[in-house]
């Protein structure tokens, strides 16, 4: 499936550390930015950049805010032609705190909103991009918002941002291949100067059937994560994805590397992956929180009480 | 996604042996067939009916042999609709043994083939037809065989079988969704008197969404296994498989009660699911006895130089 618009954004430690509080460490991220480089890897996204008025640099590590002078560190002195990208959540950023691109490491804002905050998400968008940042969008929690807002957002967003690029976001892992055809098919009819991207939680282990079925709809860009670390049941594995994509610009031995050195260690600490709770928030279309929540409970392998209590909130 | 036709069929306990010698004991069986009859599943396969003659009952389970009277102690005095399979192998069952279905608790005999050997196996099927089994035929590493000679199987099957049902199985989990697309819709033009099935493994977490594609594409018959236990990665959660139809026969509650009580447990012992040196397998399209081998051995966790000893072997 060789396609050379196709880019493709590592989230490992972005959305990896929605699990560990943004936590990695100086030698973990500089190993998963080597490895990204050499395996060729388009964007990697370092985390998010959150105002310390919100959230305390006590409780989070510092990929919860992603300071220049933190990336500078990570990127110094490892030869790479993958862009840096950073996520920004309406409301949780200082915009006016952000330097011109031209003084920063990095290349790429993407600004995660839901449906009902897509004005918001606008006036952002135009912001970063007036100071010479690549935009994105990305359309959280969509499988909940496919009706006629989501129309209205996306007409808006044609009409009036300069962003570069919309994700479709899975973020319950709800979707399957049939709603991610009509979402993509909308999209690319709406957005008709923007690329459409893709990115999928694996909830119900289709994040990556579902990549490929947005990359056979013609989304563009596409997210992945190494080993498929995220929140809950993480994301589309980026070493499937890489084996897929036919483009010889990739190379994935070094990812399979830092999967044997790094992740597998990191998965007996941490956990993410296919884990009952997470399929059933998945089926049901609902946030992970209560599956988080069971997780670190002692009724963490209670699955048919979880799935009743989630049936019962539905009365 | 309610379509009446569907099919379900349950293969736990006979793809699950294959990574234990089919040496489930009785207890666990009997609690699997209880689970898969009080969710509705319409199918449960027991295991193989191989003959004793090329396999030793000292070496195997009864999983292995499947005998009539070992299936009996299995349902005898559990309520259920779901009817029983087992599996044969050209060339290694005596089909003289097998008695007339009405003596039988068998309800449907599945014939595994490789394309070369549709001869056999369509003799195999006409004569269990003929002693009154549903019958089908597998058609297994179909993912090599995409050729003429699997359309001249196929016509052979039509033409000159009275076969039920005919599976394409996707044995080395190396299909996408595109030759998932073309293989049911192959098998739906020039089987225009049978029904079509799918049989996914997991090695790229490909299996669900696969099968989805499967029904999608008017595929009926659709396996599946507990937890997606089974060979290498392992198969199509039937969890998932259940969640996604809509059909209210069927009760996913069963299943989920019966994953917490004994295959989270059951996992720890025995190995199974998303695994690079698999994962790997499926993008090369490669039987994955290689990467069985590698998981014995110290060099389990070795994946890139497994992925270079693979490619290194296409030389």
């Amino acid at each position: 499936m060789y396609r050379d618009k196709i880019k493709v954004l590592d989230c490992t430690i972005r959305d990896g550390g929605l699990i560990n509080n943004h936590d990695f460490d100086h030698r973990f991220v500089r190993a998963v930015y080597k490895a990204i480089s050499e395996a060729g890897v388009d964007y990697m996204e370092m985390g998010y950049k959150n105002t310390k008025r919100l959230f305390s640099p006590k409780e989070y590590g510092a990929w919860k805010f992603c300071d220049d002078d933190e990336i500078k560190r990570i990127i110094d002195g490892i030869e790479s032609d993958t862009k840096i990208s950073v996520m920004v959540d309406v409301d949780r950023v200082d915009i006016e705190d952000v330097k011109p691109a031209k003084e920063s490491p990095v290349d790429m804002i993407r600004t995660a909103s839901y449906v009902k905050d897509i004005d918001k998400a606008i006036y952002m968008v135009n912001h970063f991009a007036e100071k010479g940042y690549e935009t994105t969008i990305n359309i959280m929690a969509i499988s909940r918002d496919m009706g006629p807002e989501l129309d209205e957002a996306l007409r808006q967003i044609e009409e009036e941002s300069k962003v570069n690029v919309v994700y479709i976001v899975d973020s319950f892992g709800a979707l399957y291949q049939e709603p991610v055809e009509y979402l993509v098919k909308k999209a690319r009819v709406i957005l008709k100067t923007r690329e459409v991207g893709f990115h999928g939680h694996n909830h119900q282990q289709l994040a990556f059937g579902n990549t490929i079925e947005a990359i056979i709809h013609d989304a563009n860009y596409l997210d992945g994560t190494i080993y498929g670390i995220g929140r809950a049941a993480g994301n589309c594995p980026l070493e499937l994805l890489i084996g897929f994509l036919k483009n010889p610009k990739f190379d994935i031995r070094p990812i399979l590397d830092l999967i044997s050195k790094e992740f597998i260690p990191l998965r007996n600490k941490i956990e993410w992956g296919y884990i009952i709770p997470y399929a059933i928030s998945g089926m049901m279309n609902e946030h992970p929180k209560a599956a988080m929540a069971l997780r670190k409970s002692e009724k963490k392998e209670n699955y048919k009480e979880f799935y009743e209590s989630l049936n019962s909130g539905l009365d």
